[in-house]
């Protein structure tokens, strides 16, 4: 059966195991290493596709979960499906859903059957099977569908769960699905099993595969032994992509290196590999270098949202007093919107301290730009070998390793 | 003295006493009738400075008051003025504060030497005499300022404060400056006296005559006599315009109209005559053909925040559940981004449910734009008086008037 997707690497780095390509889908193609800002809800907050267009974005992702539960994915389907609800012409990926009903649900309860969570709008329970998650994703018909997976959480007994701080407080620890505790290489390997049981299920499940690639995703936590027979059992399922799933659940930065590391050398080195849900840009940058070509995070936006503002020697954090008569840009030198229109910091500032939906919005474009030009500059990197004028340019990938860098589902 | 502002009418009605006429500001020139979008605290409501100019917008209108509570007009100063903060390149007008001291303030006291009044923000006592006005609009630095008016209540003691019905349960009706009494006619004389002062302390305030344009603000309620009386204290004073203030308090809209009909025709006929806070479709060609040049209303992004959308033949709620399914735009034909980028009706009723920031920014546009048309078409009937082709494209125009049409402060 013809792929829906075609893989073509273009150029392969000399000194490491990056590689540039291009993904082509129905929906037209974009260059790998690519960085998939999220538009959970069927938008990018507060951007219009257009403006999500001119930060240099070429796909984007869409959360099967919330589309799910609304306004349902049979509605989008009737709607004519996806890209025409959210008028972004562009490729498209949806997740399974699995990792947000896992996270954000306050009761979540995985069996073999699938996952049972409470609806985060009115708490009405609802049930995500393997079947039922790639029913939904056929319904939505993005590009790029994934496997549900059983998400296992941290080995981290201290880690934050997937949903981040902000919800700890109010579901407690001792939701089934969500806490590691002493049985938890029982439990990771566990998951690793079903997760294979499960792609085999959404292979069978997969109703549109002439036009929606479908990806499976690599478990095993921060075991390496595990990771590889992940890898073994995923890719042994003859797919158009694969992905690594369940490194940015709160583990510290070197440990997602290394499985990082270990893992995408072991992936067939033909089809597209995606680390969901990292990161930071030295998790970029140390990802494409292990051989990874996609990636997705909700930092520049949800960093965007809250004043936070990326640059390429480290974060500002634009409700600090010390901006109020900054008239600089965020970034001299920036081409994206909001430092090429010339809004000042001040401004900026100005916005978020008078709750103005605008500050947000600007912001968020220019932290998506931020990513979008790193990636640029990573492709040029890979084709040139040209890795020490990448860090020149880019300080901030220089900086030691100290704080979290996972941004899939936590707080910044 | 050069006038920092040009009026030329390039267009007389045969059959009423509209025209169409171009104002030359030190910031480029609009066309009149002209509508402005109100950008509250230096920004229209979630819209980029480029998106508002793509809605047909020509001027637009910041609040003195929001502004200089925060972030302060010296700082606004010091960053190099309104149109340098805000990024909008075209001509601004701010509006005096004192309307909204009125409005806005738990409390608000006036007596001749100014307003007193606590602030929004952290209720501190704030005061706003004409010179203060004046001055805090000189460090603005928009090209049409706005005399400081002592603004009287309604008539109608049932009328809702300026500050609107929201605001009511929460400030109750003892407010000494705001509500009617049984000597409505002595306080809408004194206010009619006391502007009249107020503007003679403007103008001598005034410290950038050569580059921004004093406009002086008619009173008189619905008191016709005052009027009249009013119209010949203020335009006595020699200003590039004039504007027509205190019919959008709640007054009824025949009242309204029977005002504005009265007023404008005492006028000067080469100044522009700016009807303040006013208003609905109808409202605005009633206006037009009473000879008014200028408008200013919350109505479009208010509505548009609110999910209500104007179309030609009346306003949707998009939240209602009809629209659900519902695949066509808002308004097929409409050349707005949100309408011709093919936004459907249903996933802006999602936007809205799922509370995504989106939804208010399309549906702002959108009602910019619709209003931004109308006057477009406004402009086309006046040049070939074919009212009746204007009221054949848009039905809006002959529905009955039954609701209140006032908009600069009221919910819609």
């Amino acid at each position: 059966m013809p792929s829906p997707l075609t893989f073509t690497i273009t150029a392969e780095c000399r000194s490491s195991a990056a590689r540039v390509g291009r993904v082509e889908t129905p929906h037209g193609s974009f260059e790998t290493p690519a960085f998939m800002p999220i538009g959970t809800r069927g938008a990018i907050r507060g951007l219009t596709p257009e403006q999500v267009r001119l930060t240099g974005t070429q796909i984007i992702l869409a959360n099967a979960y919330h589309l799910l539960l609304r306004p349902g994915a049979e509605r989008i389907a009737g709607l004519g499906g996806i890209h025409e609800f959210m008028r972004w012409s562009g490729p498209i990926l949806t997740d399974s859903g699995g990792y947000q009903a896992f996270s954000m649900a306050d009761i979540s309860d995985v069996d073999e059957e699938g996952i049972t969570f409470a609806s985060i709008i009115d708490g009405s329970r609802c049930h995500l099977s393997p079947e039922r998650s790639i029913e939904v994703q056929n319904q939505l018909g993005a590009d790029i569908i994934m496997a549900l997976d059983d998400c296992p959480p941290s080995a981290d007994p201290e880690a934050p769960r997937p949903g981040g701080p902000a919800r700890r407080g109010r579901r407690g620890a001792a939701s089934p699905a969500g806490r590691a505790d002493v049985d938890h290489p029982r439990r990771l390997r566990e998951s690793h099993e079903r997760t294979v049981r499960w792609l085999h299920r959404c292979v069978a499940a997969h109703a549109r595969p002439q036009e929606q690639a479908l990806f499976g995703i690599v478990q095993g936590g921060t075991d390496l032994d595990l990771r590889r027979a992940a890898v073994e059992a995923v890719c042994n399922v003859d797919l158009p992509g694969y992905a690594i799933g369940g490194v940015a659940v709160g583990e510290g930065p070197r440990l997602i290196h290394s499985v990082v590391e270990f893992t995408c050398p072991l992936m067939p080195p033909d089809k597209p590999r995606y680390l969901m849900g990292v990161g930071y840009e030295r998790d970029l940058v140390a990802a494409v270098r292990a051989g990874a070509d996609m990636f997705d995070c909700v930092l520049p936006t949800r960093n965007g949202r809250n004043a936070s503002a990326f640059t390429r020697s480290g974060r500002i954090r634009l409700r600090n007093s010390q901006f109020g008569d900054d008239g600089r840009v965020i970034e001299p030198g920036c081409g994206c919107h909001t430092c090429s229109g010339g809004f000042s910091r001040a401004y900026l500032r100005h916005l978020f301290m008078a709750n103005e939906m605008l500050g947000p919005i600007l912001v968020s474009l220019h932290n998506i730009h931020h990513f979008q030009r790193l990636m640029l500059d990573i492709r040029r990197a890979i084709r040139e070998d040209s890795w020490a004028s990448l860090f020149g340019c880019w300080p901030v990938l220089e900086r030691p390793l100290q704080e979290p860098l996972t941004g899939r589902g936590r707080g910044a």
